[in-house]
């Protein structure tokens, strides 16, 4: 294993996952997300489509619906956009809502109340089956990614996620990029 | 050197130092800064004044001031708040402001357009000298400061700032303090 294990860093920036029903109430009966470009996951996209989202302190008038529709609504911040909402969102992977705060989301057919689904999405690395076996990392290991640079640092508990749907592509928010002092594109390394 | 080096942290929200001479022009003649509450450093305080700060794209209604007077007008700011004002603060330690972007300050007696003085502020702790003394850390050396829990990490180029002057605490900005799943109160180790 001498070969580096060099991960491209994508720096999310807050957005939103709509169930189908969900898109339908805020944007009208048979509506469907269309796309405005490709993301790193394939099959995934931004889409057109924006909401706008209201916390109890603040609201996001443009909040970029990521496509296609999931099974569940689920609002993706960083601890300053939470601040801003006044939303207590806890860190979690995405997909694991149970519990977590909601939301009211306004859309331009109409607005929905959540009673969960706003989350700080922790940090991921998306890995191709084939990625994964060749650097001996297995499904929900925690490693540790290192970014170099003047605000160099090492994260830790980054959580593998392992598919043969995915693409090899680390996903951080953007407060950890701008505390890492890095930009879509730029790359980190797997140290452990 | 068995003993773990624990420093307190300290989260920096944007904020403000200003020249005696702009004071004057934003408050009146005259005008002296007064103390809402100390800070950790001796002899800093957080004013009750506070200033509004207008970059090209964004601006602040109420950045809290930090006295006493300085001998030149700083800004210190986060990497998200420096996309907010649309200012390309660089990373800099405290009072390092050749070259770094300006802004438009006003206050309720006046305003001033600054050439200079808006950065990031670069993450440092303060070590009083008996403290660096006991753990053999020299003024200006390059640090390592792990941090745990579900967010943990390990920031790198923490720089050591020693002075009889100084009380232990190492700062850094929100969007680090975010990252990192840390508040003031809370606790790294300098593992290196």
């Amino acid at each position: 294993m001498n070969e580096t294990r060099q991960i491209p860093v994508g720096v999310s920036a807050r957005h939103i996952h709509l169930s189908q029903e969900h898109i339908e109430i805020l944007f009208g009966q048979g509506a469907k997300l269309t796309e405005m470009k490709p993301l790193s996951q394939p099959g995934q996209f931004a889409a057109n489509e924006t909401v706008a989202v209201y916390g109890p302190k603040g609201s996001f008038p443009k909040v970029r619906i990521l496509g296609p529709a999931r099974k569940a609504t689920q609002l993706e911040v960083s601890k300053t956009d939470a601040f801003s909402l006044g939303i207590p969102a806890p860190v979690r992977e995405s997909g694991h809502i149970e519990g977590t705060p909601g939301m009211r989301i306004v859309g331009p057919a109409g607005e929905v109340t959540v009673e969960k689904g706003v989350i700080i999405a922790a940090r991921h690395i998306h890995f191709h089956t084939s990625d994964a076996e060749r650097w001996g990392i297995s499904d929900k290991q925690l490693l540790k990614v290192r970014v170099g640079g003047e605000r160099g640092l090492v994260f830790e508990n980054v959580i593998a996620r392992v598919s043969p749907d995915f693409a090899l592509d680390m996903h951080i928010d953007t407060d950890e990029g701008n505390a890492a002092g890095v930009s879509t594109g730029d790359f980190g390394e797997i140290i452990e």
